[in-house]
């Protein structure tokens, strides 16, 4: 899969894709990241790439051009699948947009910064707009990081064992149950006495009651839901 | 405010906190954020933090011991308003949230990793869950970042302008309006004439008509919760 992120500070996203999982999937060849400075399309020497917003008010917009000439010339390259830009008012991210992104080849992601990106833009290159919470960020530049990593482990090979993600939170609409290793008493608090029995049936029934109260307990949007 | 995180992969956290205005809140002393690697609490010399999970199954769970004594140390050293473990299935993050939390002084942040933590660390220590969305992560160092710079920017004079975070999405539970700049005509798209004609009433009540309208067709939830 090829990721494409557009964004006017590369440098946030250094180290979240050059660790851990994300690196060995890079690595791997599973996952090809590339950063695209917005400046290199600025529409001037002192590589503009925001103005302020017509009507007045605090916060700088990202401008049509330097976007408009990025997108084109990334486009001549390869097809996209999806455009997405990150923004707040987007659909909400979850596990179901990740596991159907998953899926894509390639995929160009526009960080927003400052207040936000010119609405022409929005209304001619983008093709899906997302948000990954109901909160507002610095930038799009974390948001992007969290698609690309909840998106990237799910492709197959990324994660050593490919059956850890099948039994992640949401996976089947249910909270993980709660997890437990060694020392089986720590500080006088004991390991639930059915994990340490060896019976495999008894285990799972046990962890299905369990992530079935929690969610019931905590999410009982998650039960009710089914897309 | 002090920011303490507790986490098995600190490389992963550089660049989000070494850039843009999370840069500046901590050159300013706004804001302290301090990284703490796990594994300095290791139980033995294989700097081991993790284990197989009681009752078998796919994916490490981290130790008990390591977090209760890289806790403890911590706790000894300054008093947490909040010891905050990032988590799926912890209660959903939002700019309520992020609001309540940039008004603390102290804060210590669990990322978890691998399959999760000891349950009984979460029992015992943890003070509030929080999930940034409902999608899995490799860990929760990318979510820890999404918290720290959502209530990190929230800081007073952090932002340069202080108005500009009061007009963000989710403020005043109504999605932004769109932006523009110039041109005012681009590849025959022309900006909104209300926007152009200099009448500062007139772009407010358009602003939020449009806000609302944004919010109604997107975002209709928003709109009935009043928390």
């Amino acid at each position: 899969m090829n990721i494409h992120i557009i964004t006017v500070a590369p440098e946030l996203l250094e180290s979240p894709f050059s660790h851990s999982i994300m690196k060995r999937a890079q690595d791997k060849s599973l996952l090809n990241i590339q950063l695209h400075n917005l400046r290199k399309w600025a529409i001037n020497k002192h590589a503009q790439v925001d103005d302020y917003q017509y009507g007045g008010g605090a916060g700088m917009v990202m401008m049509c051009e330097p976007l408009a000439s990025a997108i084109d010339e990334l486009q001549q390259e390869k097809k996209f699948d999806e455009i997405i830009f990150m923004t707040p008012d987007g659909d909400a991210f979850n596990q179901h947009t990740a596991n159907q992104l998953s899926l894509k080849e390639n995929i160009l992601i526009i960080c927003g910064h400052y207040k936000g990106i010119d609405q022409r833009i929005r209304d001619t290159y983008i093709t899906k707009e997302i948000s990954i919470g109901d909160y507002v960020l610095s930038g799009g530049e974390l948001a992007a990081a969290v698609v690309v990593d909840a998106i990237g482990r799910l492709i197959p090979g990324v994660l050593n064992d490919e059956t850890s993600a099948l039994f992640d939170s949401f996976q089947d609409n249910l909270l993980a149950p709660p997890v437990y290793t060694r020392p089986a008493d720590f500080r006088g608090m004991k390991v639930p006495e059915i994990l340490l029995q060896g019976d495999q049936k008894k285990v799972e029934e046990w962890r299905y009651e369990q992530a079935l109260q929690h969610t019931k307990d905590r999410r009982p949007d998650l039960l009710k839901g089914d897309e």
